[in-house]
């Protein structure tokens, strides 16, 4: 079994939880077999955002199929 | 005065902070004098849980007994 | 057009959200043109405090004016 | 020329060379022109699998086609 | 909104610079959103090209459509 | 549930495999509930040892009990 | 004798060298005894401005008045 | 043979050799065969203390009772 | 409550020890709140000296005034 | 006494532990007393050799003649 | 076939290519076979120098002779 | 000009100070134009010598002659 890992950055306006659960929300709609997400960074993008933007960048695990 | 430190998982449905909370409530039922606790990495494990579970690994720090 | 990172380590009593946008409310009450916030570390103090207090060690960056 | 890199997990019963070497051959069915790995992180997975599985988390870096 | 990373490596008889808008211009080609790039590695090839390669790993962080 | 994760350097005479083996079977000597390992160093000791040891610093994973 | 670590972020159209200098121009005007400049990191930003935008964040080292 | 790793925090008024060496002392007090100690971090803390209390953290290696 | 960090190097002919103490003493001179303070990196500059130069690079954190 | 460290990248067609012996192998060439190995980094080599080419980066400590 | 790493830092008054180049020239005078080098760090030199020094720190890797 | 860095490890049982001036004065016996060290690492060797022996891991550069 092989696996592989990407990187997505979740956001939200509400924190860092919803943050994460943003990005693992969009993998699931496209992958199927997810093991568990790392997270890489935190941060909080104000300039260009109405309000203030919670982002998690997270590594996705998953399944690869054979 | 020498401290330890050891290191713990935290683990809980709910988001990161309460997965945090929950590893330093286990240090406090054995450990008498924590000082302070550094979450070291944060993630999510979805293949082997029912739903989501997020993970904080902590160092929690305290105080030797002379 | 260069940019300033100041390093600033918000409190909170509630989470690391809350330290988080503590951290940031204190800046932008000093500073007018924050443009983004990195978190580079998550901790929680506890013996010098009352309670439990989560702390977020951000990074600021903002434009410094010419 | 532009490279890019993925980044798998192979994994072994035998040992991190054949875990290492699971990734490689996983990247070599649908990727031509591989160039060289770098080994990210090797661990054993114990508690979900019947015996003791390595794993080599590994960046995979090949030619871009035009 | 989600949004994504990958790596590329550009290359580039000239210098970091051009190496750098190399991988920049190859994503450019593919991807409709991007947002910023962070520099991970910077080095130069010399045993098997005819002169040196200047190298520059990079992330290239795009905005995944919905 | 919470997780602790200790730091065990296990040695052999035949390579990086058997030493981490090495590491793990120690570990399932004391500890009921494995979760996983991870490679934390390897290295080789040579001036103190008859012949070459190989090392592998691993952080070895469990479920604490309630 | 005490220095003193400040961190900036440098920007400009032509590419990473200008970015560093763009850095340090501005820390002259209003520092008086920079020593040396370190880069931590080097991006481009696309997405907000008109072009590419190199940036170099750099630590600058300065002696503090007695 | 396999050695563990714990990490303790040694402190003192007059440095951070004397504060290493505390923390030394006290893993020899309960820990038969210590191989050597690493030092990870340097510190001082100020505000808690009646002076400055110099700390030293510090991984201790010890080989493990069959 | 919001705490800041600075990044000052102090320096001492005489050794690790003096050159923390030389930040520590600098930064109390015009700061009120000195919580606590970090090595980041310790240096001996040797070739612009008249003799060898100890160098300690050291974050300090202190409490903003509200 | 004074050791001295210097790095070198092994190679095999067999595996890591081999190209960590080959790197071990060679410094015992020209090394009378080393101490021991510190493995930096692993990795594949495949494009520039016949068939697949495992690295291994290491550092070696010996002591150095008085 | 083993490999070796040795660490130069170039300079320029031109810029980061250019200070690179410079190692790998001197690297060159010296070396019959290397392979490749990877920038470690860049800084600007400025308080010791006529104007600014950029520095560019590489590892050069050789192709050892049997 | 160009400098180059090699990495020695300083002995002392009297501390990291001594430790450090060991590594450099073994540097200044064998290079003549020594411009600074940096410390990478330091630990105190316990089981395989008298006594405590302090080591300090540090980083010698020098300007190479042309």
């Amino acid at each position: 079994m092989v696996y592989k890992k990407i990187t997505l950055i979740g956001t939200s306006k509400d924190g860092f939880d919803a943050a994460t659960t943003d990005a693992v929300d969009r993998a699931e709609r496209t992958l199927d077999n997810i093991l568990w997400i790392e997270v890489e960074n935190l941060g909080v993008e104000i300039a260009t955002v109405d309000s203030r933007e919670y982002q998690a960048e997270v590594e996705v695990a998953f399944e690869l199929a054979e």
